[in-house]
């Protein structure tokens, strides 16, 4: 059962585990007897990232998907695809930097209370290699989760062959809203 | 008349206008009895820039457009479309961002000695407020333009209802590299 | 007459000029029965910010100073001195960052409400030319101002025989928080 | 035996050990009958970073030391001091961002061919944490070397009563240049 707790904030918290609450945000807080344990927590986050994730659109439009996440850790791939690349035939930058700034805002959202979203403050984009090969990941990490702000890294790599070389990292901030879709 | 020149590089020079030369790099020089006027020189360089803009499939994919191009400046600019959005509807942070890097790219190559291609060697972006409108424009001028590296900044706005709003601001950092296509 | 509210937040407000409000901070507000006038508040701003950079003990000891200072624009200077070069003699890039960085800050404090102290979040520099000269200035502008976050842009030169030549340039995240020193 | 080579570039190799040569630049060469091995290189080049490292007054000033140096690896520490504190006392983000450039620095030089300097194009720094403890150490460790760019990664920390906590990440891209002080 959720309800809107007027003027308060994100604040599932349980000595189990530690979660970062957003406070300063008005979200709503799930109001029950029992607190969730944190495979019950990690499952719920789990099911929240995946359907935030499907709906931008813009990852269907390149064809990114999840293919693994963890409290704090997120894998995204891409194939390459024709309608993807730059003036030389690789895969745009924009394109690869889309795939980790989604990476490090569902890194983000996977540590944060529930009913929070996330928001991409800032990021950086180190390009070490030119995007070039059968598909792409990115993994993004929490690198610090604080109450307002959570700084993530992301590294992305091309793999051919199943070999997997460093194309690209970033460093981002990501920032704690109140989720605008469960009103 | 275009010629390769082994070991040498790109140094289109004249006293009419100064240009940055890609020293260093194997690229191929104009070997023509006169010189470009600026005049010639712009022009030739507006119709590298739009070619090899026109080669960027993913731009064609989001539906991006050069909309304007002098010395050093561009415009590149973006109809919304339901396909490149994120999870609340807004364009995604990846979308704007591959506007500002096409725009950061092409600003440097429009200053670049011909026959030059250019490669994004890192940028950071800050996200100032959501894509949410009719059109995203993304403006990208040179900052600094040394031998090897250009600096350009990138301001993208959303139109909505003929008014401007900032969204986001880029800086960053370009590398001149050897013509890859014009072999 | 300065009071605490309980709960509350800087919320100095007036029609005549608006103010970015630090909400969600427990800051303190001024209880007054008359508004404070724009030309009063930026005059008690001015003090603010000149008071917490003397209180910074790091702008002494490298000679940096405030020589102007408007509403979300300031600059800072600094004579060249042998003990902060790098291995070629030229001022080492943190000196210059940390011009930069303090003018952001404060850049940022003169736009925020009352007994609000600003917190770098990150930023970015790009490093343009050699810090090869007579003297330094760094000047920042606030280039949006939200609720939480503030983002600044500086440009740093060099100044030597009169002229300027820009040398670096920073794109910075300035977060609001209380005040700390002013309980 | 060190002798100038008009027009070459840096570029001892070894089947040993591959050295990342700053082709393009005009560095000198060590020209001798024998290559180095892998050990004399690594020596060699830590007595290169120490006396570099030695020459940044600036180092000198806020009283940083190279703890550990390695290849592609360097840890610099820093004392409290009260002289490179901000308004609230903690060291002043811009010392904590000069710790990190050079050390980013010669982890690039470390790994960089003899006779070439290092020159920091760019870098971006997240401020994670307050600076306020005994004694702060940068870590910085090379990424992706390049021809003529290196892209170096770099922690910060605060030692407390032997804890260590991160308080800031750097990102920042360093460039190959010819030595200008072994003419």
């Amino acid at each position: 059962m959720i309800q809107r707790v007027s003027g308060g904030c994100c604040n599932i918290r349980s000595r189990q585990f530690s979660i970062t609450p957003c406070l300063y945000l008005r979200c709503r807080r799930l109001v029950s007897e029992a607190k969730p344990t944190r495979k019950e927590f990690v499952k719920q986050k789990e099911k929240t990232v995946k359907e935030s994730f499907s709906r931008q659109a813009f990852m269907r439009t390149i064809g990114a998907e999840i293919v693994s996440l963890e409290h704090g850790k997120i894998e995204i791939r891409l194939p390459f695809q024709p309608g993807l690349t730059q003036q030389n035939g690789f895969i745009h930058a924009g394109v690869i930097t889309s795939m980790m700034d989604s990476a490090c805002g569902y890194a983000a959202m996977s540590v944060n209370p529930e009913n929070c979203d996330v928001l991409s403050v800032e990021f950086k984009v180190n390009l070490l290699a030119p995007a070039k090969g059968e598909s792409f990941v990115a993994r993004a990490a929490v690198k610090r989760s604080g109450r307002t702000l959570i700084v993530c890294a992301a590294d992305a790599f091309v793999i051919q062959g199943g070999d997997e070389k460093l194309i690209a990292t970033m460093l981002a901030t990501i920032m704690n809203i109140p989720d605008r879709s469960s009103t």
